[in-house]
């Protein structure tokens, strides 16, 4: 154990585990996720060299090999519980994406959502013993954001009872889904029902693409890889092309809409469940942005505990990289996001789960609120955490640029997350959407509830004209003071925003001219407002925390990520009057303070996070604070060292000598 | 060509030709270049498959080919100017570091200047005839920043006259140097000197590290590839550890200091010329900010005017994303900031011409003022650019995730700008230092000249507590008047570092621990003044422009620039007293309006950059616009689709269904 990490743990004023326990949610999931991940990490099967000195071609063949394995093992356990079955998956793949992962979480589950019972008994059983590999194909070349716009068709022909499905444009072909490439034999695909010469829309059609014999694709399908990727080398995001390819009717998915033999179109009843999916994978998302981060907080914070560099004092040994406030300032706000992050992730789990008990029972009174937080949250967490990760990796110096920090592998793991499941910035504006209509519900005289009831305070206490000579209220010290500074400053974006799309509406040939031409105003109003939410639910966490020392640890966390926001947002929170010139100068120093609390605690707070190095994978984020040692030992594998002399030179620069 | 680039292109108002001459610096320059990027890119020796579908060893191999055949070629057409070096370089490999870089701009010139008369006959021909090849081996894993800690030591051997060589710790190892791992026969290694029982800090030993005639490691010399990185594929960054290594006393570099047969040192006279080095290099690199970032520009502009996705108005046809105002609102921002830096490049490459002439003829008095603007120009174009490619790669949605969009690439290849040569943080702090000195002797009543000059102004007219009653003197439309509010933003920011780093001087224990406890307030100062820097250099290159309309054009540019500068940071210019509040209202506005005008020439704009396909290398970027097409065709040549069933299905996936 490197000396300076031990000593940097002795001196955490607070109880590890119990911190642990409140991340996980209870000392029961600790322990359950610990047995799963000893349960993985301690597999043979689950052994292979490190990924960075595989070929994409390698790393795709490891991966099926242990998604395989993960399969049969799964069902050996009897691990069946969601949660567990994720814990489990996450950890053979160290958190990567997987081969199967749109079989199991997107093609499978629409199966049993969307399926009548007779499509149930003839595609769930082949599927769930992986005779039927399937994915789930909607996005097009052309297509991504506005599904309504997607060109694949499939032509009901009622003299053979057969769908005719077509890709008939190069920008309709299926573009992007998981496990398509290569590794599926069927695809749930997205077409235009076309059926008595009329359009339909969208509607989902159970698709073999290749023969379940041999594995080569089926007449009238070209399929393939779509090729390599900014990270995600273990997929094989593919390509689909349909030539006139013939389905029986029964593969269109029929549990609501229907196409009758004779071609008789009969319309679904509702499509508000599918609807709550995307919530509930958007929320995910959200606990994901915690974890990238948080993982990359371990990192950077753990080796900037062993990485001396420099000096602080003429003469002395060359400090700790931690001690420097600049990488301080850059660390440890992060660490706070990190924390409210799983905080959040948390609360939207939990919020997910209330309401879709409601949701079952027909009462969809709550859904509108949280579709529109869970898709701002999931940009503004997506996107905090991008920038975050990068942040760490830079903190590293040159190391962060190997490959065997893993935050190179991090960031281009966690990067697509800021497109898929919704692109941020449509994300942020179908949250605008909600707030406007919300603020003007409130206007007409509507009395909010929710998470937007504040907008009815704004009716009343942010008038015009007072805004600037509001007097100052905000205690720069105490949270629940800055959880309303928050408040107001959403309040007077939203206000902001509101006001200027009636302006626009004024001037322009349509509403949605008048929309797009207040869209900046707009996504500056829901990132506000996200902010304020994050800002409030960590501090609605504190009152949960029982134990004193972990409390005030969490406290000056949050005050920070508080104060942070604040001073990075200065002008918004100066422009509305809600602090004073002198307030954002006190601000800056309480910031300083805020870092010299936390630098004693940080190692111990990211130790909390309670990543095991086989699930970091990280050189320098190493648990015994061992980086160089294990940076040699790691770089004398790399596949270019596996002969004392590499061909080129013999082929190229030994002729060359001869000819100059 | 895609209907849609075509109309662009008609619509734009300027002379594309004339606004490329003023990137180039002349038309003469833009036609040698042209001339230049001919040669290479219909050359077939230096055609290859895409090197997104080759292994890391294959990418190595490519690479080592193409720079042998540049090395014949560049002496067949005898290019010897360095600045068409340079551009024959970058279009043989397409912007990417390749193996022989260090031999040929560090191991070669510092020969050729460090170098005694002797050692250059011994050593400058078999160099320059590649006999031997060489590398520069400073860094260390455990030091890079602070390199007078370095831990490698070169200790004389009066007996034998010669130097021994050793790497005492792990942390010693010589860690990145490119072209070191498999490439080099030779390394300039930076190491202590010992002699005569007294250690006299870093000199340069030229170090054989393989065999002339096998390439094999020679004894005591542990060589290797440190492993796979973020990008960087082509080079074999490498480590070196020397156990007890034997050079002649010759091998030392000896131009300046000298070791003497019997072991007595001679001291150097003065080490100001390698400072004028490092100046060059930082300077180049703000020019490679601008590269980076137009090519980035240039892909997600193209690919927004030919991509159309959702609906603005009901039932018309899906609009170009680029008449989105949030799609505006990220990418114009960065053209603006991408001619910026173009034009801070060009004035650093000038003034460092200019003075560096002044340098030969002894004169050093403008080197500090360089060194300090250099050093900060380097961290804060490389930061922006390094932000700004990721915002274009996002906003070109799913697709620029693929390695075909070229984004991902451009990225991993500038990214290690903020990181190596001076870590942009430390950058940051070495301005503040000079900064803060300015500062120090405006108020001791010295008379500032050059770049701080505005330094001077701060005592008369930034006095304390009247910077917030300040009348508004900023005219939002005028260049010239945010130019003094950016002066006076960075004046006030002096200010307060100078202040902050007084106050703390009265508590700390040192001078030392005062400066990094006003850190981030020194780091916010720097960076305040190279925003100024850059809005003024841009400012004054408008007066160069004879032609109108590209007059009319950057100069629309020049104003976003500005205006978006003082919206992101709106709370220094509302604090300053700079701006009102009811003006920040406004600039918003004018922003949109700003967007608006720039829309019609965007794409000429970037086509103005002149990138010519082959060196972009993006499917998205294409000049013709079809951008489908070509993403088809590049994906079906992805190793995964060499076969039509992958290995993995009949090992794994196969056999699985039976035990299910």
């Amino acid at each position: 154990m490197n000396p300076d990490i031990s000593r940097e743990r002795e001196n955490a004023s607070f109880n590890l585990e119990i911190l642990t326990n409140v991340l996980d949610g209870g000392a029961e999931k600790t322990n359950r996720r610990r047995e799963i991940e000893s349960l993985v990490i301690g597999d043979p099967d689950f052994q292979h060299e490190d990924l960075n000195f595989l070929s994409r071609s390698e790393r795709y063949d490891a991966a099926v090999r242990k998604s395989a394995q993960m399969i049969l093992k799964l069902r050996e356990y009897g691990i069946s519980d969601p949660e567990e079955i994720y814990s489990y998956k996450t950890c053979v793949h160290r958190g990567r994406p997987e081969p199967l992962d749109l079989h199991l979480g997107m093609f499978l589950p629409t199966l049993l959502n969307q399926s009548s019972p007779a499509q149930l008994e003839t595609f769930f059983m082949p599927a769930w013993n992986l005779e039927i590999i399937g994915t789930y194909a909607q996005t097009e070349m052309g297509h991504g954001t506005h599904i309504r716009a997607l060109e694949t068709t499939a032509t009901y022909d009622p003299s053979t009872q057969e769908f005719v499905l077509n890709s008939p444009t190069i920008s309709s072909i299926k573009w992007w889904p998981g496990g398509l490439g290569k590794t599926s034999n069927h695809a749930i695909v997205l077409a235009q029902l076309y059926t008595q010469g009329k359009c339909h829309g969208l509607h989902a059609f159970i698709t073999p693409i290749r023969c379940m014999k041999t594995h080569m694709p089926l007449p009238g399908v070209v399929v393939g890889d779509i090729g390599p990727k900014f990270g995600f080398d273990e997929v094989d995001n593919g390509y689909l092309k349909l030539e006139n390819v013939r389905i029986p009717r029964e593969n269109m998915l029929m549990k609501y809409a229907k196409v009758e033999p004779d071609g008789t179109y009969v319309k679904p009843p509702s499509d508000k469940l599918t609807y709550g999916t995307m919530v509930f994978i958007r929320s995910m998302i959200v606990g994901e942005s915690a974890r990238a981060l948080s993982k990359s907080c371990t990192i950077a914070i753990r080796y900037s505990a062993v990485r001396h560099q420099s000096e602080l004092r003429p003469g002395e040994p060359e400090p700790q990289i931690l001690d420097y406030q600049t990488q301080q300032y850059k660390l440890f706000p992060l660490l706070a996001t990190a924390y409210a992050f799983h905080f959040v992730g948390q609360y939207m789990s939990k919020t997910y789960h209330r309401i879709s008990g409601d949701i079952n029972l027909g009462d969809f009174s709550e859904l509108p609120e949280l579709h529109a937080l869970s898709a701002g949250l999931k940009a503004f967490t997506t996107w905090a955490a991008n920038t975050g990760i990068e942040v760490c990796r830079m903190s590293c110096g040159g190391h962060g640029y190997s490959r065997c920090s893993s935050l190179p592998d991090i960031y281009v793991t966690f990067t697509p997350t800021c497109t898929y499941e919704g692109e941020n910035t449509v994300m942020m504006l179908q949250t605008a959407r909600y707030l406007v209509k919300s603020y003007k519900q409130a206007r007409a005289g509507q009395q909010l509830t929710g998470i937007v009831s504040y907008l009815n305070e704004s009716q009343s206490r942010i008038q015009p004209h007072s805004v600037s000579t509001r007097p100052n209220v905000v205690s720069i010290n105490d949270l629940a003071s800055l959880v309303e500074a928050y408040k107001f400053r959403a309040a007077k974006l939203v206000e902001v925003a509101a006001k200027n799309l009636q302006l626009e509406l004024q001037h322009s040939k349509s509403n949605e001219d008048a929309w797009n031409n207040s869209s900046i105003d707009l996504v500056r109003a829901s990132d506000a407002h996200c902010h304020y939410v994050v800002v409030k639910l960590f501090a609605a966490k504190l009152s949960e925390i029982g134990d004193e020392a972990v409390h005030s640890v969490l406290s000056t966390l949050a005050l920070l990520y508080a104060l942070y926001g604040v001073a990075q947002n200065s002008g918004d929170f100066l422009k509305a009057g809600l602090l004073s010139v002198s307030q954002l100068d006190q601000i800056s120093q309480r910031l300083k303070g805020l870092l010299l609390e936390i630098r004693p605690n940080a190692v111990a707070l990211v130790d909390a996070f309670d990543y095991r190095d086989e699930m970091l994978n990280s050189s320098l984020g190493r648990y015994d604070g061992n980086v160089y040692e294990h940076m040699f030992e790691w770089a004398k594998r790399s596949p270019l060292n596996h002969t004392e002399v590499h061909e080129s030179h013999n082929k190229y620069l030994k002729p060359l000598r001869s000819k100059l």
